[in-house]
Order: C-alpha cells, then structure tokens, then sequence
C-alpha cells in the first residue's frame, strides 16, 4: 500500500498490473502462469457470476457439470478443434505418484502408473460434452437442451497476465442443442445479447457487437459473436463470444435426431462464454491514476464510513452516528462497512478505499456532529459534499445509480471518441500510430489482407459489427471493392 | 423412465445406482471415475451451495480461488499430507499434443513438452495454499485468515460410484489461519458444527458430531471433527469433516508471523470441507421404492400441478386455475412448475414426479372444476386430500414446513433406532449383522483394536462423540480398561 501506482500515462500496463495486485485482485501463485484471485477480486467475480446466472436463467438455460478431463480419443474427434488446442494443453499422463528412491523424502512419477489413454485438462468443453448429449439426443422431443457449466479451463498460454491470459481460468461456458439451424442462429445471436446487455448495463463498459472473421473465429464454429470493449489505452478487448458451431460437433460424435416425420437428421449447436477476463475489462475500463473505480453494481463494498476522531468519547459518538447510517444504508440493500480500526489514520484509510475503489465514502469528524453534517465523496469524479444527517439515504441512493450512470458515460465517450473512419493505408497507421482505438475501414475480404495489415500494423479485425451499414468502398490495403467497413484495433 | 426401481429390500446398493441415474441426477461419463451432473442434480447441489455460502459468509468467510494444480515440490512439502495423497492422483507431465505421425489425424503428446516439474491435480488444496498465506502473513495483524473456496479436487480411486466416491468432485474447502492454538481449534469446531446445523435444519439429514480417531484422521490433521450420518440400510456416511491442523503446514511452508510482542511464532491451521458426497447421503436417507423424496428445503421443483382432462377446453379451464395458483405460489416464494405437456398422460407425469422426489403434486381435474377443489398429494408421505381452492395456499405453505420436519423425524427416529450399545464382541458381531447400524462400544483406544475389529467385521470407528458419557468399561474386543463408548459402523 505504500508505494504510489505508476501513472497510465508513464507505463499503463505496469499501472494495470500493479494495480491489480495492490488492491487485493489477484497475485501470481507458484504455479507458472495460474493466479490466485484473492477475496476481494473474487467478491467482484461473484457479483458478476449472480448477475449473468440470472440472465441465463431467465433466458431457460439451465446449469450442470461436466468432467474436467477429456480423453485424447474425444480431443480429437472434432479437427479444427483439437487442432486449435492441440498446442496449449496440459496431459495427464500418470495417476499416481511414489517415493523417489534416488531423492529421499521426495516423490516421483510412478512409472507403473501410466494410463492408457492420455486425459486432457478441458481447455473448453465441447468435446466431453458433445459425447455426452450423444446419449440424451434420440428424439425432436429432447431438444433443445439449453445447457451452461461454470468451471475452471487450462490453456497452457506462454505468455500469461492476471485475469487477461492464464494458463487457468474461470469462466461459464453454455452448450445448447437445436434441432434446426434457424433456432441455434437464434441462440448464438441471444446470448451475444446477452453478454452486450450484461457488459452495458451491469459493468458499465460499452461493447460492439459484431461477428469475426473466418481467422478469429473459435476453432470449430461455422460463425463467431462477439462483444468488443476499448480499453483507456485505445487497445481492444474481446469481452464475450457466441459460436454457432453448425453441425461440426454433432457430425464428430455422431448426434443425430429423429424429427417429427421421422427423419434421422444432425443436431445444430451453439457454445458461448464469458471468464475472469472480463475482470481485466472491467480494471482497464473504469480506474484511473490513483486506483480501482468501480461501478457500484461490482463493488463488495459500495459504501464506507471512516471516522476522523481524538480520543474514545469522539469515537463513540461518530460510531453512535454511523451505526445508524450502516442500519439505514442495509435496509435499502446498500453494503456499508464502518472502518473503526485504531491501528490506521483516516488519510491510510481514505487511500486505502481509493485504491480498492470504493464508489462512495462517507467521513464524519467532531465538526459533523456539531453541524449534524458528514462529508460524502464520490470515487469516480473525486468530488466531495456535505450532506445534511437526514438526508443521507437519499443521496446515497441516488449516487449509486448516478455513478453508475457516469462510468458508463464516461466509458462510451471515451470509447466513441477513439472510433475513427479511415480510408486509405496511410491514414490507417496513422491514426493507429497517433490515436489507437477503433478503426473503421473498408477490406476486401480476404484472409490475406486481414494476415498482410495485422503483419504490418499488429492490427487486427475484431469484428464485422452487426450495425454496419451497407457502404461502397475500396479495401484501404488492397483497393479492392468493399460494401460495408469492419472494426480493427489492436487488441488484447 | 418405463422400468420400475430396484426395490431397496432386494438390493439396496443396485437401488441407489438406478434411482440417480433415473431421476436424472448424475451419470457416468467417458471419462473413468468421473460423473456428468445433470441439470436436476445440479440445482439441488446449487441449493445445498447457496445456504452453505450464506452460513460461511455470516461466520465471517471470504472465498476466493486457488490455481488447480499443485507443484510436485509443493505436493510433498508436509509429508503426511503427500502420503496420504500421493497413491490416487492425477499428474501432469506435458503441455502439448501434437500430430502423430504414425496415426493421421490422430495426436500424440509431444515429447517435446515435457513440464520441468511434474503437476498435481489438487486432490485438496492445503500445500497451494499455504505456500500462498507465507506471503499474506507477516504479523498478528494479518490474522486470523478466513477464506474458503468452490472448487473441483481429483483423487484417483479405483472403485467410484456416483457421487459417493468420484474420480473427480466438486466441493467447497475452507483454509483459515490463526495466532493461536486455542482459536484454530475453536474454528474448526465451529465449522463442524455449522455443518451439522446444515445437515439437520437444511437437508433433513440427523447427524452425530465426533472426532476422527488416529487412523482415520485426514492426512496432515492433529484432530479431525466430523459428522456421521446413518443410511437406511444401515451404514454410515462421513457427511463432513472440519481439521485442526496444528502447525504442520506452517512448519511445512514456514508461515511464521510476529506476535505482538515481537516474537516470531507459526500459524495454527484448519481446513474443512463438504463435497458432492452430500448428494448421495441425500438420495439414500429419504428415498424410497417409488423415487427419491426430497426435502422442500432442496426440491428444485416444490409443488407440481398436473392437469387431468380431455379436450382443449377443459385444459384452458383447469390452465385459468392453475396458473392462478402457480402465481400465488411464487409470490410466496414456492418454486412450482404447471405441466401442461399434451405429449404425455397424467399417470406418466404422476410417477415422472414421484421419481423425482417433488415434494407436492396438485392435480386438477373436470370435477375440481365443479367443486372448486384440488387433489394435493404428498411425496413423503403419499397422503392425499382436497382442498378448496380458497385454502390452496395456505395449505401448501404449511406442507412445506411438515414435510421438512416429517422427513427429518423419520430419519432421526430411525437413526436412533440403529444406534445399539454393546457390551461384547459377540453382541458387536451380532448386532452388526443382524441389524446394522451405529454400535456403541468401549474401545481400549488402540490403533491394534480398531485394525482388528475391521478386519474381522469391516466395521470402522465413525467418531469418538462429542457428547460421549464418561462411563467406566471394558473394550468389547480387547477386555483392557475405557471410560466411553465409540462410535463403530460398516461405513459409505
């Protein structure tokens, strides 16, 4: 806590990473490349795990849990997906370990314990799961089954960073059966929505939604949905997806209906997950130079009450005051911690609460209670005000919903400030160079200028945003005719 | 769903094997040893998950979430704990698969990638996690630590069954670290008695609170707490267990903090947990031939109402009743569901229900209609009535709160009807056989007594009770001198 943040300006990932370990997030573990979220990043997971499980509940899905390993014969079944996760996954290979004859006290591998069939640590799951549906699919009668699991996933990433890229990570992935294409389109496309919808209104970031391209798509989807958020550093960052994955998965592990008239016909699937990840977005989103904002829908603790004292009696008197704010805040469903340690100063506490981003605090000195004032501060704009005794339900009710509003705000004129038209090469880096952010232009369509600009630039198509209007144009690398501008950016 | 359950007389284990698969709780899955919870199953788990949560959130807990895997140097540090685990786990040893050139289309690990230090799949998560805490414990002021976590933990057995014993569970573990010895001790009771309370006031299920005796003490533990719940057929399940783990994971990870007054002294730790275990003692304590019974407490589904009718207008009729009901219900906070499926008759529906353990079925008919009654059926009890249309509500609610209390008696009166004092191993071997149950015995407190009488009749000491009586006597097997009765069983 001693030490200031570096500045976003100076070196914003150092600022994000310093960060997220000095207001309690997350920390690296010994483990290469998995974090532990510590309590207070978890709580902020937990809001966001409610919010989302409600929203797939009210939209019919329904959660159970799969197995964490996938047996290699499974991995393998769909191709572009093992091949799309081949390279980063971790092998159980051994189920047991023995004394080390040569290293006494210490264990090894029993090398009489090998399996038979290597399991892998699930890096998504539609292999194990699309096995399973095998068995819960005979008739139109069974579908869909709508279907989320939330769990832990391994991707061995090389190059990791808390919440952003970890070898393990949590997140929920749905899994839905349909017996039409029309109906699975339909889901991939909802549950994009609500993802949008979820990431909008619940965290307060600003999303386009889009589709990718046929080289950012999900290894096995036919088509992929997307959210894309922008970060205070004009870099992107893909907060949710939603596959419609055809009938790939159904025609590897041989799923097959019998509809109405009889007919055996393939099952159509969608996948869609959002994980710890949205953790990152919600730092790079909000914060700022001293510290967390959040957005009080996320925040543990909404609201804290520090008491500037000397002395026992003042203590007891500023407590008698608080006491009654924390009742009065926790009958309206506000959570209110009053911070009365002795063994830290007010200003240790008020940076403490700045750094971890607390949306509101409340301090009361011997002059408020003279006055029968306390002095309320607002995290996000920093300002303060006096607030008569009576009247602070009401502020504070209202300041929950106003800065909530504000980071929204705030985020989506950041966010359309930093999307720009572009219309020819030169201009594309330049303002890539200059300005980051979105860029607005038209392309050809081609794999090969999608590799060339993103080998030139490191920018690449984050979506075909769904609002595109139809447009004549000319692709800003090759010239070649475009009708519609997709959304490109560096990205995390 | 067309064939009829096992009776539990005929084959009570080939029963409970049919009943979680039929009632769609959980499956095998194609991977060895680990099960697929299904939806239905999965939302009772959710249930037990939420209340569990609620109670460790008020006893002052945190969660948080620790990496999956363990390093193997980390896995051996306390060495108890790595010897009890060692023999059942599942190891990590590559990060990669790759095309195997002599099977196109198929992988193969690489051999490339072999990991520098082998990787455990947490088969709990003390060593992860203490080797965490010695960075967030410095001094009396970082304690007392209080966190817990939701995880999924491997351990390789080679005999599963379906929830009872699993390759892979899910389960919450508690990891607290305190300054004394006094107060660690004092959490783990607690612990163990907030998991007693859940199982009696929550799942209906009578528990007795005990200590663990040497031998069947967690791997690393200096006193294990537990609770001991007794199956209709007359063996013992461990439902819950609470460790006091003293100072060896400390000593293991050199988590040493500065006491007030400037002493260096190691933490003093507990760990406590609960599993998906729970599910299975669910199942086997209220169940019957016809299906499972579930407590109102954890019903997904609490009351049904089934409509009996022939013809579109009838079904509208009863739909105007019953979807009044289904409004009234909710608004008291009842999960009720109104199938009005035209694919299946009402006698599917009545035993779909039943096998699926929902507490109350209200059906409604063409007569109803006239009377303006409805016919309330009972799951625990099978009991029967009709009630007029103005008492439905009120009817049900109470319902709710009989049946949770009617299934907890008759599990507590049958359990206290197995639990039988002996006086001599005889009498023990006997009783056993004939009737089952818990035995009270003195036991002369050798580990030789306790091995010999488990291998002569496979019944284990379950616990030392709680609230055993001081009583002079003598060992049923050994004739030495005790001074309280054990608690021994045949056990899940």
């Amino acid at each position: 806590m001693s030490k200031k943040l570096t500045k976003r300006s100076e070196d914003y990932s150092k600022w994000y990473n310093e960060l997220v370990v000095k207001a309690d997030l997350a920390e690296n573990s010994a483990v290469r490349g998995c974090m532990v979220i510590k309590p207070y990043g978890y709580a902020i997971w937990e809001k966001m795990q409610a919010e989302l499980d409600r929203m797939f509940k009210e939209t019919g899905h329904q959660n159970a849990y799969f197995p964490l390993f996938v047996p290699k014969s499974l991995f393998e079944a769909e191709e572009k997906n093992a091949e799309g996760f081949a390279k980063e996954c971790a092998v159980v290979t051994h189920y047991r370990l023995q004394n080390d004859p040569e290293r006494p006290g210490k264990l090894r591998v029993d090398p009489q314990a090998k399996l038979e069939e290597e399991l892998v640590v699930r890096p998504t799951s539609e292999a194990i799961i699309w096995s399973t549906y095998k068995n819960w699919i005979q008739s139109y009668r069974d579908l869909p089954i709508l279907v989320n699991q939330w769990a832990n996933v391994v991707r061995w990433e090389m190059r990791t960073r808390l919440f952003l890229r970890t070898a393990e990570f949590l997140w929920q992935e749905g899994h839905t059966a349909h017996a039409t294409k029309e109906e699975a389109l339909a889901e991939a496309e909802q549950m994009n929505d609500v993802y949008a919808e979820f990431a909008e209104n619940f965290m307060a970031i600003p999303v386009v939604k889009g589709v990718k391209t046929e080289s950012e798509r999900f290894a096995g989807a036919e088509e992929t949905y997307c959210i894309e958020a922008l970060m205070q550093d004009g870099k992107a960052l893909q907060a949710g997806t939603s596959h419609f994955l055809g009938q790939n998965f159904a025609k590897a592990f041989d799923v097959k209906f019998a509809t109405k008239e009889g007919k055996q016909e393939y099952v159509w699937a969608t996948s869609w997950g959002v994980s710890t990840r949205l953790m990152g977005a919600l730092v790079m989103t909000h914060s700022d130079d001293n510290g967390l904002v959040l957005p009080p829908n996320l925040a543990p603790i909404q609201v804290v009450i520090v008491p500037i004292y000397k002395g026992d009696e003042q203590l007891a008197q500023i407590s008698e005051v608080a006491n009654e704010i924390v009742r009065d805040l926790r009958a309206k469903g506000i959570s209110v911690k009053f911070d009365d340690r002795d063994t830290h100063k007010p200003g240790f506490k008020f940076n403490e609460y700045e750094l971890k981003g607390v949306p509101v605090r409340i301090a009361i000195g011997p002059k408020d209670l003279e006055k029968g004032t306390v002095e309320i501060a607002r995290r996000d704009t920093l300002e303060k005000q006096f607030v008569a005794k009576t009247e602070i339900v009401e502020t504070i009710v209202q300041l929950m919903s106003d800065i909530q509003s504000n980071l929204h705000k705030k985020a989506f004129d950041f966010r359309n400030a930093h999307i720009t038209e572009v219309n020819d090469f030169d201009e594309f880096k330049e303002v890539l160079e200059a300005k980051g952010g979105f860029l607005l232009a038209h392309w050809d369509g081609t794999v090969e200028t999608e590799d060339k600009i993103k080998e030139l630039t490191k920018a690449t198509i984050r979506c075909i945003p769904l609002d595109a209007k139809e447009e004549e144009g000319v692709c800003v690398y090759s010239g070649k005719p475009s009708n519609k501008r997709v959304l490109f950016a560096k990205a995390y």
